[in-house]
This record gives C-alpha cells, structure tokens and sequence, in this order.
C-alpha cells in the first residue's frame, strides 16, 4: 500500500514528494495515521549526509503523534483510535543488559532508529515520520493522554522531551537542586519547562539577552546570560547540575567552573567540531564529572509523557505545512524558531 | 628550636641542608619525629616552581610517617611513642559543607597544604616532610598499625595510597567490578594494589611491555599494553571504572571507549599540556563520564591505613638518603623507579 511521504533522493537533493510503502500490520504491530511530526537538527543533519551512514531515498522524522488504525492479533495494549507517539527508536534487540533495564537507547546490539535504521520493510531501512502512516512493533509505541488540542505541541517531547527529561532523572533533579540548562533551543526549554516541574532551582544560560524573559516565561527562576563574566562567575561553584543542549563547539570550562563538588556537566549533543579540552583540574579539585546521556528508554518516554500530560506540560511550537521543511530548516540552523517546528501531517495529502 | 630540613632557596637552586623551626607544642597540637617521607611528584613540581605560587624556602615532603614526640594538653587519641602519619593536609576550615561530610581536600575554604600552605607559623608558609620534625594539628594526625618494618613503605600511603583508594571507593569498586589502572607509577602500582585487595577484577595499563610481569605481581588479572590497539579493542565496552594515572598528555578517547555503559574514567593528575578534547559521542551513547579526584579525605585516608594494616598492603619502595633527593628527582621524571623513592629520615642527621 503507498502512502505519501516527504524525504530526499540524495544529499543534495531538497526534501520532495514521494510514494512508500508501509509493511503489512504483524501480529505484534501498530499501523499508525500520523498527525504530527516535529522537526529536529537530527532530520537536517541525517537527510543532508551531514553524519556519517545516510542511506537514501531518506524520508527524516521521530517525533509522532498521531492515531491507531490497526492493531496485530497479540496486540492488546492498543486500539483502534488510541491516540499514540512513536520517537527515535521502533525496535531493539530486547535481550542485552540495557535492554532488560528499559534502557533500549543504549542497546547493546544497537537499537533501530525510527528512520535510516535497519529493517527488513522496503527499501532496506527505515522511513520516518514525513508521511501519513507508520506501522511499528507495539513495544516502541508510546501511550498519549495530552487533551486533543494539544497534541501537535506533544510530538516534539518524544525527542527533545525525552532527552531532557532522562538526563534530569538519572542524575535526581528535583527539588532543593540547582540546576542550569544551557542552550534556550528545541532542547533547552523543554529542559527548563521540566527541570521546573520537576521542583528544581533552575537557571536558564543563553548568549542571547533577546531570550531572557522568554527564559523566565518557560518557567526559569535564573537567567544567566553567559557571555557576561560577572554574571556567570556569581553563580560559581553553586550547580548540582547543568544539562547542556549546545551542540556548537564552545568552552565547557565556563560551565564545569559552576558546579558544586560532585556536580555534574552533562552534554547531549554531539559538536561537530571537537569543543576546546577541558580543564582537568576543574574536574579534579572538586570531583564534578563531564558526562552524556543519550535521549531515553521506552519505559521512561511514558513516564514523561504521563508527567507532561498530568502537569499540563508540551513544547513550545510553530506549526508548517510539510511543503514549508526546506525554509523551516534554513530558519532552524539560525535558531529562528520558538522553539519547534511541528509538520501537519495532513498537509501531505496536498502533496 | 632550630631542626634540620632539606629544601631550596629558590626556583632555580638545587635542595640543600637548611635550618628551620617548627611551632612551640599548642593545645591541640601532635610533635612527630619523622621516621620516614615519600618522594611526590608534586614535590617536585613546586619546589622548581613549575605550579604558580611557590614560596621560598621550600621544604617539601607530605608522605610522612614517624613517631609522637609529644603531644598538647588537649590532645587524647595519640600519645608519645604512637606512629603516626600526616599526608598532603594539615589543616582546613572545618566548618563548610565540604569538611563537615569528612572531605576536607574539598574545603570550600581551601585547606592547607602540608607544604607551601598558608600558616601563622614562620617563615608564613607550610613546611613539609624532608625534615626531622613536624607540628600538626590533631585532627590531620593519622594512626598507623603497620608493623615496625614496614614503615618506610607505608609512607607512600599518606600521598599515592589515598589518592588512588578515595575514587576507588566513591565509584564503588569492589567485587564482581571490572576496573582499570592506567599507568604503572607511583600512583597507579597502589591503585592495582588496592583495587585488588577491594575485590575488584583489575586490569592495568602500561606503554611498556617491560612492566606487564611487575603489573602481574602487584595483583592485576590482566595487563594491556596501550600501545597495542588489539588489546585494546578486546577490552572495548567492558569496564566498570577506569582510574587513570597518567598526568601526560595523552588520547583519554582511548579509554573511554572501554567503558560500559555508565562506567566512569576518572582522572587524578592534571596534565601540563592539555589532553586532546575528548569525543563527546562515546560519553553521550554509552552515558559514560570522565570525572576527577582529588587525594581524600582525612576520616577515609584513616580507612585506607586500616585497611591496608589489615591486608598487609604498602608501597613498593626504594629508600634513599635525603642527600640523593636531586638523583631521585631525576630518575622519577624518567619513571625509573620501582615505585616510590622514600627518604629515610635518620640522613637528616648527616646534613
């Protein structure tokens, strides 16, 4: 069955209509209409072969919400109409030691991403969310209970939520914690909205003076605006710790010299050009860490998930026709968004 | 009253006999006859001045080990005739949050080194062990049940003993644990030593062939050659912890990539030149960390004597006269010693 998508035929080639085919609903499948799908740097960096391993036709996009409308004979978590997301990851090896844990993201046979990932389906790889339907194994498809009104701003938290919110839950942010979030982007408000709902201090750090009452506005306590020295140095030492989404090579130095003893710096993007090394003795004269965390297992999306619905929380969004993505990733490479772009899938009927 | 040291006038002037005074005996205060004092590289380091901030005269030395000479009136846990040791500290806010949890190499307020500290004393500036006689605040004295005979080579304890049992002990080394040492000096033969003793599985890392027998013998279960990327490569993704000795300028990449998932590279020396930036990737997709440490506290250094009497552990040492510290000096930046020089006091005599 074809179904419309939007993807690449080539590195540089634009994003352009074209027909796929969806494998054909197993016993343990989710045939899923897409609604939404959020735009992330990771779309941008994999359809232009910016990373390594691209494999085309590239059709980007994991951050799905959209509706039920089949499920296999053993599926009995989901039905028809159930309103759903699907994130970066559709499958895993389900029997190594991350995976036991619920921690498919760092499966040890390597999870299979929601696009550019390994399958049998046509045509070899995966095909992600720029088009009207997916069909996933019912283990990575995630439970929604947002409000109807609100579900194109909830596809942006199965990736930029889930990697904020898993970082911040692993190293216990809650409250009486201060805790910074770097980077006032796709990721960093969804860190501030949930480090704040969490019950943390939380300061926000952005280069730009513009986002300051923005900050304030996702729900920050602080906002540090981190080329100004003095500002920066009033808070030294003083972060249990700072989740830092700036992917653009900088000094961490500015940030480590902010945490407490045994505090940590956690990044969770990858620069493309190595930041500056860090200083060692800042890590050694108060034993803080420099750490990564990769986005987050299935059991804990549904935990954010059930978390952002209960609290009332979705990202921050400005909603485009899929015939926009080529302006709203040139407006997205100069952080011209506030803070997501969200496709309506419906637009690809137009297509 | 005047005592003999050994120190330098000057950055630039070789280590010479030199009369110094220690304090009259306080209230609090331990006098200990020194015994015995291990050679650091940190001793080296500051008195030719190669860290900012050294002061002259310089009399180094913070690995001490000797005997109770007398004590002040309200002294109760140690009496003359008592061995003791005092290590890298001598004294420190004790009221932050830091010296309050037992952490007083974290004092918010800075300790004071047992060397080039700040101190009330003359000449106003600490001086360390290469001398007959010390003057230490109780709270910083140590008791030592090390037989008789084996005091030369507890002295190393105080110094490369803590430094290397402290991060083994935060990070939970222990049974059933696989963990590294990198590096086969001063340093790295206790942390082999003592992960072992811990219960760990441990493996070492050396740039030398010619160590992996000496490695064997301390108590490792493998030796890596880190030169050879195979042996590398078959360890890849299986460590729990890697304490990592090396202070030289070296590709820490190398080791990362052979942590598990959440496994943690600490770093105990701070390189003269920067280590090349490490890749990011390898902490963000296995949520590994690269941590420092720094010497350890006075309650957990107590521990680690306790537990190396118990265990029958110490250094392994070559004794030297205090006339031969400029040879030693040399031969330690050339790592050609087995694996710390001690001085033995009693020379002081001859200066």
């Amino acid at each position: 069955m074809a179904i419309k998508a939007y993807g690449a035929f080539a590195a540089d080639k634009p994003l352009e209509a074209m027909d796929i085919t969806r494998r054909a609903v197993g016993p343990n499948d989710v045939q899923i209409e897409i609604a939404y799908c959020g735009v992330c740097h990771s779309d941008l960096h994999t359809v232009r072969s910016e990373w390594a391993g691209t494999l085309f036709p590239c059709v980007p996009g994991h951050e799905i919400v959209g509706r039920v409308s089949a499920v296999g004979g053993q599926v009995s978590r989901f039905k028809e109409g159930d309103v759903v997301g699907v994130g970066c990851m559709v499958d895993s090896c389900k029997h190594c030691h991350s995976c036991d844990e619920g921690l498919e993201q760092f499966c040890e046979n390597g999870f299979v991403g929601t696009y550019n990932g390994p399958t049998a389906d046509a045509p070899g790889h995966t095909l992600g969310g720029y088009s009207q339907q997916i069909v996933v194994k019912d283990d990575f498809v995630l439970k929604i209970s947002h409000p109807e009104e609100q579900l194109a701003a909830v596809a942006p938290l199965l990736c930029a939520g889930i990697t904020t919110w898993s970082p911040l839950r692993h190293w216990n942010v809650g409250p009486g914690k201060k805790v910074g979030v770097v980077g006032i982007g796709g990721l960093g408000h969804m860190g501030v909205k949930l480090a704040h709902a969490l019950g943390a201090h939380v300061v926000a750090f952005t280069t730009s003076e513009a986002k300051r009452q923005d900050a304030l506005d996702l729900g920050a306590d602080e906002v540090v605006v981190s080329r100004n020295e003095g500002e920066m140095a009033a808070h030294a030492g003083s972060f249990d710790f700072i989740l830092n989404t700036v992917s653009a090579s900088h000094s961490l130095d500015a940030f480590t010299a902010l945490l407490k003893r045994d505090g940590t710096l956690c990044l969770v993007g990858v620069p493309e050009h190595a930041h500056p090394s860090p200083d060692v003795s800042a890590l050694i004269f108060k034993r803080r860490a420099i750490a990564g965390s990769l986005i987050g297992g299935i059991a804990e999306t549904q935990e954010m998930l059930d978390f952002c619905a209960e609290h009332g929380i979705v990202s921050e969004i400005e909603k485009i026709d899929i015939q926009q993505i080529e302006t709203a990733y040139e407006r997205m490479q100069k952080s011209d968004v506030k803070y997501r772009f969200v496709i309506d899938s419906a637009s690809l009927a137009k297509a």
